[in-house]
Formats: C-alpha cells, sequence, structure tokens
C-alpha cells in the first residue's frame, strides 16, 4: 500500500471523494513527477541533445506541474474546489503536451517511450478524479 | 531591476509576448509564493492558529502554484500555449481563494493583509499576462 | 518496478553509483515527500492542532527537501559530489527531525506514526546512498 | 521593500537571528532560484546546446536547492538549527558549483554571467546568516 494510501486512510475527518481514487491519482502523479524529472535528464545525456529541447522543456514543465497538483489534492483540510478543478486542469494539459512529445521519441529513446507512459496514465487518473469529485 | 527583467534580456531567441508584461508577471508570482509561504508560517505562530487552519492550507497552495507557474513561464524555450494558458488559469484562482481568505484575517492579523496585498497584485498580473498573450 | 527504476534503466550513460541503491533511494524520498505532506496536512485537520506546529513546520521542511533531493540524485548528467554529498546531509537531518517529532505523537495519531516510519525509511535510504557513493 | 520583509516585519513572535539578514537572505535565494530557471531555459535555446549541459544541470539544481532553502529559512516557527545549518550548507555548494559553472560561459552567453552573478551573491548571503545565526 503506498504512503499516499496509508495517510489518506489515516486522515481524522472525511472525505469529498473516494479515497480509492483520490490516492490512485496522487501515486500516478508523484510517478509522473519522478518519469519527467529523469527524463528531462536522460534527453540530457544523450548525443542528440539539441532535438530534445523541446522534450526536456516540457518534462520541466510537467514534473513541477505534478508535484504541486499531487501536494494541492493532498490536502485535504478545507478542500477548495476552485483551486483542484482548474489545478488537474493545468496537469492534464501538462500531461497531454508532454505525453504526446515523449511519444515522438521513443522508437529513438526507451526512456521517452516510459515517461510517455507515465504522462498518459497521469492524465487519465486526473480526468478520474475530475469526474469522482463531481 | 529584477533578475527575471536582466534574464529575460538577455534571451537567445525573439519572445511571443511583451518582455516588460512576462517580467513584472514573474516577480508577482515570485513574490506571492514568497508571501505565501511566510504568512502560513506567521499563521501557525499565531495563538488562534485552529481560526487560521484554512488560511495555512490556501497559502500553501498558492505558494506552490505561484512557484510552478513561475517556472512555466519563465521557460520561453518551444513555449507552448496550451500549456501555459491553464496553469495562468489556475494560479488566479489559487491567488484569488488565497486572497479572499487572507482579507479575512487582515484587521486581525497584518501579515494575512500583507499576503493578501501579494495575491491580489498576483492574480492581476497573471490576467494581464493573459491578455497580453492573446 | 517504480518508475525511478524503468528510468534509470534507460539511462544512456553509465552510472557512478548501483542503479538499484540509487533508485531505491529515490522511491524512499518520494514517499517520504508525500508523507509528510499528507501528514501536516492530517495535523492541521485535528481539534489539538496548536499541539502539533512543530510536527506540521518539521513536516513542510522535510517535504520539501525530499523532493529537492529527489530531483538531484536522479540528475546523472554531469554528477557533482559537491552538490550530491551535502544536499544528502541536509536531508538525513530533516528526516531525522521529522521523524523525531512524528514519532512523540504516534500513540495518539495513528498518520504522525506512519509518516515517521517514512522519514527514518528515507533518513537510511539516504545513509546507504551515501556510503554507495564512497 | 520586499515582501520577505514585509512578512518577518509582521511576525508575531520573535526571531532567533537579525531580521534584516534574514529578509536580505531570503531575496538573495529568490533572485537565484529565479535566475537559475531562467538561465536553464536560455541555455536550451541556444544553438551550442550541447556544451551547455552541465550549467543546464548544475542550474536546474541550484534552483530547486534555493527555493527550498528559502521557504525553511522562510519558517520562523518552532526554528530547528539541525535542519536548517545543512540545508544553508548544501544550498552554499550548489551556489558555489552553478556560480563556477556558469562563469566560464559568461563571455559568450551574457545570461550566463547575469545567473554566475546571482548564485556569488546567493552564496555570500547564505554565509551571512549562518554567521548570524552562531
Amino acid at each position: 500500500m503506498s504512503y499516499a494510501s496509508q495517510l489518506l486512510d489515516a486522515y481524522p475527518r472525511t472525505f469529498n471523494v473516494d479515497a480509492r481514487v483520490l490516492a490512485a491519482t496522487i501515486d500516478a502523479l508523484n510517478d509522473c513527477a519522478q518519469a519527467c524529472t529523469a527524463n528531462a535528464d536522460d534527453d540530457l545525456s544523450e548525443s542528440n541533445v539539441a532535438d530534445l529541447v523541446k522534450c526536456i522543456r516540457l518534462c520541466l514543465d510537467c514534473a513541477d506541474i505534478c508535484t504541486t497538483t499531487a501536494g494541492v489534492i493532498s490536502r485535504q483540510t478545507e478542500y477548495d474546489a476552485n483551486v483542484t478543478k482548474p489545478m488537474l486542469e493545468a496537469c492534464m494539459a501538462a500531461c497531454k503536451s508532454s505525453g504526446d512529445e515523449c511519444e515522438r521519441h521513443a522508437m529513438m529513446h526507451a526512456h521517452c517511450g516510459v515517461c510517455a507512459q507515465a504522462c498518459r496514465r497521469c492524465e487519465q487518473a486526473c480526468r478520474e478524479l475530475m469526474m469522482a469529485m463531481k
């Protein structure tokens, strides 16, 4: 069981959303942040780094946005849908852009393929949380 | 001249937006992130901390979101409007929520009044950047 | 297999350290960051929040420091021991302080117990990476 | 007056250190984080990006470490020297590495020169805070 799940289990109040969906989204966000941070670095080590500038840039954005989104949705105290929903929208957009760009390099660079997968999963997890929050 | 301005002046390519508006927004975002981080801590030091839980929570969100937004808009290489615009929307929403809550405590706690001002300025700066990006 | 492991497997150059130890440390850091972020929020939801101010403060520090350390050690390109080693030292110190404080509240609050465990594991993982880097 | 100063002025308890030194260090840290984030992006836009990989990598580290250090020292509630001091040490090390590397490219790239200056100032500010904390 992930620490996200364990901590949600121990949360002292009630949730505004299914805790399993919430935990799965937090895990997907943290996975994606890690994948994007590492992939930007893998790109920097490639001999064709000049061709990977867009990929690096979008992965840096996506890593920061996923980490921030994980923090926002981990905070259940005084939940504010006015902040959470647009943050999830921004995160889905970042995962989409980063996933699309990584996918373009997946045949040549295995690390971009792995990162694309993390971005797709995270985008989907954010979408499921949005629907569960309705 | 802020470091945001100095670095934008030295940027090797052309911008998709007025550099002065961009620099002013970056400065407002970094100011707001600092104000929110410090205000959450000031709240933790107050004897009525239990009344400030919502303020702390929203300031933590706003600090993370402003720092991330500053990073996203500071990266001009391979600019992606699909990421930048929803991120600015999320940031305006966070500044609005945090600014509203801080304002409610401004009479009792001067630090909340200062933080509310930083949030209002940042929300306005993000809005101006959005319009300049059109 | 975690995304940290998958991305390290796909790294285009050779490592300066055992990749399994490195991946395990990155996972422990991300786990601890998540635990501390969620625990600070759990503390904010407790009726005795005023007794938990030190715990909240140390968890906020520990979350930020673990996220930053995970980023630093995930970047293997142009590895710089002069930065990595003191960063791991700072992270072990943060995990120690946060783990000690969380442990003091573990009997009363289960979430503090879970967080203490994440801090202990992370401190130990950083120590093992330090030894492997020798 | 910076927001760091304004918020410290409104802090409800007493400090363990001269508030002006503290505010100056927070400002230098936020400046350096911004300079490093922007400089890594400027590097990515250069035609000789392959020669700037080390500079990008160290600037990414330094940006994250400065932002985290600014957060740690901005939190005065339940101040813990065991965390603050090694964090300042790690930050000085990051500023030194990043400043040295940026300086090597300052003749060719003005943005690296500006960033080197921000790193030197930040390293010095952290040192002054360390001495003031004694």
